[in-house]
């Protein structure tokens, strides 16, 4: 098998068996070595947000010292979640490669398949409400950004 | 206009004025009390995940030691991006209250727009190429997780 998905189900495992989190490791690579490896760790950390493959992103960002990874790839043990999927295209990551997915994480209980359901505009049963307020006093922010100087994209 | 919102919009200059991130600002509440609040910072930090709700999330889960938010609301300075929103999701927050909207920011450049449309399916221009490898070894993982006596969901 894969050696890079085999470290990244070595870190779920690890993670599985000290009940630090769900059964899900990620690896970073870049010119075929490992940058950054992680697993989910949101019951030790207690943040919804430590999933396996934005704690990789984190760790490699920390260690390349910049937030554009797209010269990095990205093994995940799971098909990323909404939320994963996303930061790995805010970090312009461009190649993922993944062993389950997301039917087979739903099937025990994950959340995956109702957040895709949702951003893809199935309003049944949506979790969240959301209103629209202050939008005129919340514009002046992004015309600020918009004529900042020395402001960096990301 | 509203408090929260106020103090959302004076953290998200606070960080574009010290070039910590873009112009972006969250607060979570409970009980009409602020919990955390925080800023983008990407670029301080180099986390392309340091969006302003994913650290307010992440300070308020460490503040209230859990992982489940349900009591809790978010104020944003702007609608949230797919990876902010599905955060929302897993942190079983039911109302977001935002400022200005997705076209808003994709005007001065951001692609929470783009990352909207890949989730919705529209695989033009996909930024990201994602294979499935090594199912039959990450399959074990999640059969452990389901049969693990002490596992946790979240």
């Amino acid at each position: 098998m894969n050696r890079f998905m085999e470290i990244a189900i070595r870190e779920a495992r690890e993670g599985m068996d000290q009940n630090e989190g769900g059964p899900f490791g990620a690896v970073v690579i870049r010119d075929d070595s490992v940058i950054s490896a992680a697993h989910n760790e949101v019951l030790k950390t207690n943040d919804p947000s430590a999933h396996a493959e934005i704690l990789a992103i984190r760790r490699a960002s920390a260690i390349l010292e910049r937030f554009d990874l797209s010269d990095c790839e990205i093994y995940t043990t799971s098909q990323p979640c909404p939320m994963c999927l996303s930061a790995i295209c805010w970090a312009r990551i461009k190649k993922i490669y993944y062993g389950t997915t997301t039917t087979n994480v739903t099937e025990i209980g994950f959340d995956d398949d109702r957040i895709y359901r949702m951003l893809r505009g199935d309003t049944e049963n949506l979790p969240i409400n959301c209103e629209n307020i202050d939008s005129d006093q919340c514009e002046p922010l992004l015309q600020e950004w918009k004529l900042k100087p020395d402001r960096t994209m990301y």
